[in-house]
């Protein structure tokens, strides 16, 4: 926050942007791994795209006055629903084709 | 980790596949704001899909041993660097072009 | 294909590495409009990153045999069914909500 | 384009909102290969989300006037000065590490 407010930057940060960013920090973590065996990937540049994803997530949630460990909580449980253990249990399968 | 093991998923976690889930959880997220201004977005629709987000990064993070908040906060430190307050105030220019 | 050709490069291109890689280039499209209203995005930008994405497309085609343009135009068909003129006229909603 | 304008969709089609489904459909065209290997993917999800990234992508070029295929061979010339043969022959380095 303190990062962003010093440089003006909150006009920018609408959370479409945020959102849009998001995306494209995440490709770019992606890029690490392409054309490659998970195991090439230089962690160096793992932990820094990762950290770009997390520092805009961080952003678009303070937008929205969210509790992220909360929001996280919530889905994880969420998502216990949707792949029940007996079901799920060693499968790769999406939900709605379980 | 717990919601993981219980459905023995960890085998399907691997790293570059986790980077996969999180391109494709930002792109969710990012359908919220599709077609819209930023303020159309639903909320719920949000929270979950950014939840999504995070638990991805949380569980990549995990894989390579890193501390989240370590690594944020190391790359705001350097993002300082590339923006410096001086140049950067106010203009949402990438710093390769400042 | 020549030009991949030349490179020995079709060892890594599999095709879930080419999709990767469209998506990689999709976000490098979307950087065009990061921050910004649509009509100051740099159209020299949106043209190179637009190509590559084309580019990886028209492999993972061509890994698949498909012919791309009747890929598209059953698309646009079946797409037809799911978005009538009669519900979906001048309306954003995702077919699912229609 | 008769499929957009039978439903009044231009107005939604800025170029901006059209790259973020470029977006959107890339990573969908990813999801048939998570926690796969490649040729596990469905090639029925293969070539309808190739198809939806195609779609967004003329409408994208048609916005700007855009002859695509000429912009995927100038395209494709450039990519031939970054990565020279010589030097990317059997190598997947990005150019800038060359």
């Amino acid at each position: 926050m303190q990062f962003r407010d010093e440089r003006d930057w909150e006009q920018f940060h609408n959370p479409k942007d945020l959102a849009v960013a998001i995306s494209i920090e995440a490709a770019e973590l992606l890029e690490a791994f392409l054309w490659k065996d998970a195991k090439e990937a230089k962690i160096e540049k793992v932990k820094e795209e990762l950290a770009d994803v997390l520092a805009y997530a961080i952003l678009l949630g303070h937008h929205y006055n969210l509790d992220l460990e909360q929001v996280v909580r919530d889905k994880v449980l969420k998502n216990g629903e949707k792949y029940p253990v007996e079901k799920a249990k060693g499968s790769a399968t999406k939900y709605n084709e379980l």
